[in-house]
């Protein structure tokens, strides 16, 4: 009587810190697998198909898209990503949560393909505060800033796509909210009811 | 721009170990209020009005029954026992959260009157488990024991209308979970999404 795993989908504005926030949570939980991606750009030495993605040609890709095998995908600098429908539920299917770290474009992606996931909009302490960590990066010009605020506002009124919205105050503090979202998700009636009435049976 | 609390409600069959958990629950959680309720019964000494019970005439108690101002009551040895909806409402509304134990059909009457509320069902590891619990209080006959596992097959029959199932397999981990639930609960987007977009609103 095994219960099966849930896709989590953490997501919010650019620089927001979900890369962040992600690594540490792999750091501390045991029971969370990566998605992997499926992507038509070359392997790089040292990569290896189905750990680091699943390797595409761009017409395997295309047909990905067109029998809707994959539950996002975006093109970068003339190559696809995408996350892969079979290899997400085969995961959930022995167990795992699969948690997948997406921008929101691609969040409202899945959102729309597997409704069923849970969704977690990573939300800045403050616009300010924002704006301070993308020039931070130093990596950017003014312009470039101005218009990544301008996104993040369009960003932030996605929000009502999702189950939470988790405060990033704190990399430790935003981590652990995320695992006792994870754990009260598990605790849902509606995903286990069906097993406990099977306890109930067995009587 | 406080948050407002949040009702939790903590059933389950009899037996199951609610008042324990409870217990336990309160001497590691800070942001929980219990809920007062108000009674028929004569104030024994020590007692405080307001503290341990609102007291009340059996004509006042009906009155509150009449306007609607009991979440749920119960009628024990000629005494009324309720919860009174004004309590619980000002406790909620200085932002803390308010928890209720009470037997399932208590429980589906808070439903009814206060659907806002979260939903927590205690479930025993086993009905086994559960009989030896009973068997073990060593103060019931047997035919109570047996009248009481028949009304438990029917209380867990009413795990349907809970939000969350936690199972009781240690008093430890049945509180932990809880306390995930209480967090979970406080980071859902429809409760927080309004708190959040006012904070965009003063950039």
């Amino acid at each position: 009587m095994k219960e099966k795993g849930i896709l989590f989908i953490l997501s919010g504005p650019s620089g927001v810190g979900k890369g962040t926030v992600r690594k540490r949570l792999f750091e501390t939980s045991t029971n969370l697998q990566y998605s992997i991606s499926v992507t038509t750009r070359e392997k790089r030495p040292g990569e290896v198909d189905g750990v680091d993605y699943f390797y595409k040609t761009r017409n395997e890709f295309e047909e990905l898209i067109r029998n809707g095998e994959l539950l996002e995908y975006a093109e970068y600098v003339n190559n696809y990503y995408g996350t892969p429908r079979k290899y997400v539920e085969e995961t959930l299917e022995k167990g795992l949560d699969v948690f997948l770290e997406i921008e929101v474009q691609g969040a409202m992606q899945v959102k729309e393909n597997f409704p069923e996931g849970v969704f977690i909009f990573l939300f800045p302490p403050s616009l300010e505060e924002l704006k301070n960590r993308i020039v931070n990066r130093g990596t950017e010009s003014e312009e470039l800033v101005i218009n990544r605020l301008k996104e993040a506002r369009k960003e932030i009124d996605m929000m009502d796509a999702y189950d939470y919205v988790v405060v990033n105050d704190s990399v430790d503090k935003a981590v652990e909210k995320i695992k006792a979202i994870i754990q009260a998700e598990h605790l849902k009636r509606e995903r286990i009811a069906k097993q406990y009435k099977r306890i109930l049976e067995d009587e």
